[in-house]
C-alpha cells in the first residue's frame, strides 16, 4: 500500500479516492492509535508442499475489518522441484506482493499529481541461487540475491514526471520497505 | 520453498518426494551453474489501486521452465481505505508467501525425518503502523513491524520433534529470508 501528498486534479481519473485517502491522513495524525493495524492470514496444508492461505478480518481503525469477501491463494513448488505445481511459488508470491503495491503507489501518486494513466505494466524478476534452500552451499543465502521491476507506463506525462511518479510509490511501499529491510518473524508451534 | 536432509521413511507419505529432491541437491552440487533461478512475474494495472499479477514462465536448470499453467493474483487496497477490495492487499501477499513457503517446508522436513502429517494450520499476524505509509510520521516505517506465525500440526510426533521440523523449515526457506533480511530491489522506468 502506498498513500501519498499534494493537491488533486479534477480532470484526471486513475479510480484512486485521493481525497479520502488524505481525510484519512489528517484524521489518523490525530488519532496514532488507529493507525495500529494487524493483517492477518491462515494457511491450511493441503498435500506435498501445496498449502491453501485465506485472507479475511483484519484490525484496524481501532476495530475488526473485514474484506468483502474472503480470500484464498494456494501455493505449491513447480514441477522440475518434483511437486505438483498448484500454484504459484511462495517466492513468487513476493513478486506479486511488490508488483502490486507498487503499481497502487503508482495510480495513487499519479491521481494526486494530475496524471492521467491509460496503462501500466510491470516486469518483476527476482534471481535466486538454489543452492542455498537445497543445503549445498552454507555461505548462499536462502531468499533472492536482487529484485529488479521494470515499469512500462502509458500516461500524460513525461519520462521524467514518470520516473517522480514511480520513486514516490516506492518510497512510501509497504512491500518495497518489507523486502528490503529487515523484519523480525517470530515462528512458533501451538 | 524448503528443502532438507537426511533419510526417508518408507511408511510415511506426506506427498514429497524427497528423494527426488535429493537426487536435484546431489546433481546441482555437481553443476552450480544449474542452480541460478530467475523467477518473474508480470503485473497489469486494473483501475484505481486494483492490479493483476502473473506467474507463467521462469529460469532454472540452465534452461526455460514453465508452470503447469499460467497463475495470476489480483490484489487491491480494502474499502477502509476507499478502494474497491478486489483481492488481499499486497502486504498480505508477504503473509501469503511466508506461511506457503514455511508449510511446504514442514511437509518436507516431515516427510525426511518420518513424520506422519495429519493436519497443519498456520496463523500469521503483521503488525503495521499504517502512519508510515499515509506519511504522517516519517519515524515510521513503511512495512511490518513484527510478524508471528504459529503452527497447529497434528501429526505422529512429539512435541519436540515438531518444535524442530518447524525450525528446520525456517532454517531453509526462502520467504523467511526475504522478509527477516533485507535484498536489493532496482525499481525503473523503461
Amino acid at each position: 500500500m502506498t498513500i501519498t501528498e499534494n493537491t488533486t486534479s479534477p480532470n484526471v481519473d486513475n479510480g484512486v479516492n485521493v481525497e479520502a485517502l488524505l481525510g484519512a491522513r489528517e484524521a489518523l495524525s490525530a488519532a496514532p492509535a488507529a493507525a495500529q493495524f494487524t493483517f492477518a492470514a491462515t494457511n491450511e496444508w493441503v498435500a506435498g508442499t501445496h498449502s491453501r492461505t485465506t485472507v479475511d478480518k483484519f484490525f484496524g481503525l481501532g476495530a475488526e475489518q473485514a474484506h468483502r469477501q474472503p480470500y484464498s491463494v494456494d501455493t505449491d513448488h513447480p514441477e522440475i522441484f518434483a511437486a505438483a505445481d498448484n500454484g504459484p511459488t511462495p517466492p513468487e508470491m513476493m513478486l506479486i506482493g511488490l508488483a502490486g503495491c507498487l503499481t497502487a503507489g503508482v495510480a495513487s501518486v499519479a491521481q494526486n499529481r494530475g496524471v492521467q494513466l491509460r496503462s501500466v505494466k510491470a516486469t518483476v524478476e527476482g534471481n535466486m541461487d538454489v543452492s542455498g534452500i537445497l543445503g549445498i552451499d552454507p555461505e548462499v543465502r536462502n531468499g533472492y540475491g536482487a529484485i529488479t521491476v521494470r515499469y512500462e507506463i502509458d500516461a500524460d506525462a513525461s519520462r521524467d514526471e514518470l520516473e517522480a511518479v514511480v520513486a514516490q510509490s516506492q518510497k512510501r511501499s509497504a512491500v518495497y520497505d518489507v523486502i528490503t529491510n529487515p523484519t523480525n518473524v517470530v515462528v512458533e508451534v501451538a
